[in-house]
Parts: structure tokens; sequence; C-alpha cells
């Protein structure tokens, strides 16, 4: 009987330990250094969304786990949703006029359409960009729509705002699949989607879309009430819009 | 013996149900609520630091206990050493002139000196904005520096560049115990304390500190390389510096 109560204390000690490992500091040393792990990773994607760190190529690799965590366990779609309902408590406050000239602009991927899938197999950003292969997913059109804003999009244009898609893919390799994509996903009534011409090529993502919202706003006429994009470059330069919204992004950095 | 055995496996469970305590899972409805009120705060907290979330007054009740373990439990000073090394990184790569025009910002309130101790009072941003208190508190003139950007301030002074301290706070009320704070604190060797004057009353900070950086520039002939603070109000606007670094601040608002 002595055997079996020691038997008994000797399982159920286990199961306290294995449970207790919810714990960090019940693991002194793995515990600790994985602490620091995600004390570090969140002060670098908190850098990263507010351009405190710019221009930098790839997530760094002991930040995997973590970014893979927030991309796909639940806290990117709830950073998404409360930003999108700021969006939208922000167009209610608005009053359009009618002669047809108010605008809003979104950018395409991870915009409007998420890489995610393609960002899996390149373990979330801490793999280098590689430009043939993500032609090659693009091509596909296969990307799914972000939930959140298809909803802002389907509430921008039954509103009556003229919204314009700009992405800085190549219009020759990537209007006909964008176009499908974005059709297949549920984007219909759109006033154009507009993609990077070989007058822009080469040039950084921020000069691009200073100069198409710099068209819209003084050859077109229009008022660009918001602009929507989850990198800085697509929000900051010149010829703003009236409010800008920077959804996050922690797998890759353009200029 | 068999109810020695009994007990045993009684006390047993009760510590691998506390242990399990820590396994959010284990509490379906508790854990569930804490979980979405974690989901909503780092959500919240992310999109007030990207600007996305504009004019707050107060931090959400339910935000309390998250902005309070933030700001006291080890993430913000991470979070400001991760930002501080970008800084330095950029410094390390100025090539400064010898005509002593190359000039550098900081804030003060939350960039050098700490209120933590202030709104640990108010709830970390729970409460109020409470001029009245505040006025008390900023008299006293023992704010404590934020470490990691006093380390800074001395780099830059070391380096060569002439470091203007700007803030909003009033020139009539607070330039002596604000001047006291500094030095007390260690911040020897800056260029100029510049606080709001009468003419700059009522302003928001953005026009301000605009106008600062407008004398600096123009009428003083200085380079602004850098410019550290708090709130998007002490970098936005015009004028601005050639690199502007956000810090943290779930606190409070200023617009």
């Amino acid at each position: 009987m002595k055997r079996l109560v020691l038997f008994v204390l000797f399982v159920l000690s286990k199961m306290v330990a294995s449970a207790k490992s919810f714990d960090q500091s019940s693991r002194p040393i793995g515990g600790r250094l994985e602490a620091f792990s995600l004390s570090y990773c969140l002060s670098w994607r908190l850098a990263v969304e507010t351009n405190n760190i710019k221009g930098w190529r790839t997530v760094p690799v002991q930040c995997l786990h973590h970014v893979e965590a927030y991309m796909i366990g639940g806290q990117y779609d709830s950073d998404l949703n409360l930003i999108v309902d700021q969006i939208n408590n922000y167009i209610d406050r608005i009053t359009l006029s009618d002669d047809g000239l108010d605008a809003w602009i979104l950018d395409v991927d991870d915009t409007c359409l998420s890489n995610i899938f393609y960002y899996k197999g390149k373990r979330f950003g801490v793999d280098p960009y590689d430009p043939q292969a993500f032609k090659e997913w693009a091509l596909r059109g296969i990307c799914p729509a972000i939930p959140s804003i298809l909803r802002l999009f389907l509430k921008l244009v039954e509103n009556g705002f003229k919204v314009f898609l700009i992405t800085g893919r190549d219009e020759t390799t990537f209007a006909q699949p964008t176009l499908h994509n974005l059709h297949f996903q549920g984007f219909f009534g759109f006033e154009r989607l507009i993609l990077r011409s070989e007058a822009h090529k080469g040039q950084s993502g921020m000069v691009y879309k200073s100069e198409i919202r710099r068209k819209l706003l003084e050859e077109e006429g229009f008022r660009i009430w918001g602009n929507v994009g989850d990198q800085w470059s697509d929000l900051h330069g010149q010829f703003l819009a009236n409010a800008t919204f920077k959804l996050p992004n922690p797998m890759y950095f353009v200029p």
C-alpha cells in the first residue's frame, strides 16, 4: 500500500510539473530565454509598426514563431478589426458632395488581398524577398480577401466614394491576374485599379504612390478622404490623404 | 491507508488545478474574457502607437491592468531600449560639420523625464487629464530621467550635436522647476530648453512645435538631424526633422 501511495505521489508530481510549465518562472533557464525573446520580438514589432525601424530586409530569426503566432493566431485579425472600427467612425462623420469627386485609396497586397499563405512558405518573412516566387504566387490570382477590409471596401462603395486601388505590382505582368483575383474575392465597384506602369518602374513605393495621388488631386480634382495601406510608403510622401490608416504587417518592408 | 491515498489524491488534484490555472483554456469563462480583454488592449495600444486612433481622452478602463503591466513590467523599457539602439545606429552614420549647426530635438515629458509616478495615481491614464494635479506634480521637479533617453542625450552632446529640448509646458509657470528637474537628473549640456511662451498659448502641440522648428531651420540655419518624442504631435506637422522617432506612450494623447 505504501508503494501505491508513492506511485500515486510520483504520477501526480509529474502532472503538477507538467501543468506548471505554463508558468514561465518555473523554467529558470528556458523560461527566461523565452521571456527575453518574447520581449525583444514585441519591441521589434512595435518599432516596425511605428516606423522606428526602416528599411529592414527580413524578420529576425528569433521572432519567427512570434510573427507566425501573431499573423495566424488571431491578434492580427483583432488589430485589423479595431482599425476598421476607427475608419468606420471617421467615414460616418464625412458628408459627401454630389460632384462625384470624393475619393478613397486602398493598397492591394496585404491590404485588400492577403499574402499570408505565400509568406507561410517563406517563414513569415524570415526568408529574404524572393521576387520570382512571389511573381508565381501573384500570377495564380488566389490571394484571399482580408475580410475586415473587404467589408470596409463595400461600405465605401455603398456610401458613394470613388475607391482607387493602387498597387506597386507591375502593370504589364499583373494587371489581369490582379483584376481577376480582386473580382473573385468580391471586390466589385471600385473606380480604378492602378498598377505600376513603365513610367514608374524602379521608383520607390512612396515616390510612385505620391505621384499617383498628385494626379488624382491636381489633375482630376478628387478629394482624397482616406488612404489605407500596410506600408508607411503607401501613406507617407507628398499629396497626402486627409486621413491615413496604417495596417499591421510584420512580414516585409517596402520602401 | 485507503483514506490516506484518497487524501493525497485530493491534495494533489488541487495542486494540479491551481498550477493549471496558468493556462487560460482551463478557465472556460474567466479565461476567455481575459483573453478577449488582452487581445483588445493589445490592438488598442498598437492603434494608439501607430496613430490610427487620434484624439483619445482616456485609456479604456478594461485596459488599466494591461497598460499598468506594460509601463512598469519591463516591456516599455524594452521598447525604449530597442528604439534607442535604432537611433544610435542612425547617429553613427552622421558626419557632423564644423559650423556648429547640427541640431537634434528631444521632447521633455515622457521623453527625457518620466511621469509614470504621477500617472500611477491617475490609473495610468484611465482617469481624465487633471491640469491642476499635473501642475502641482511638475512644479515639484522630481520627475526621474528615462535612463535610455538620458544615455542618448549624453551621446548626442558628446558627439557635438546642439540639443534642443522643446516642451509644451508653459514658460512662465514651469521654466525654473523644469530646468532644475533636468539638471538634477543629469541633463547637462543642452543648447536650449524651449518652453511654450505667451505667443504660442492655446496652440496645439503640433502647430507650436512646427513653428519652433521653422525658426531653428529658417531663421537660425540649423540642420535638424533627428527629433524624438512620445507624441505624434512632437514629430508631425511642418518643417520636419530628417528622421523622427516615436517613443511609446499609452497613457495620454496630446494633439
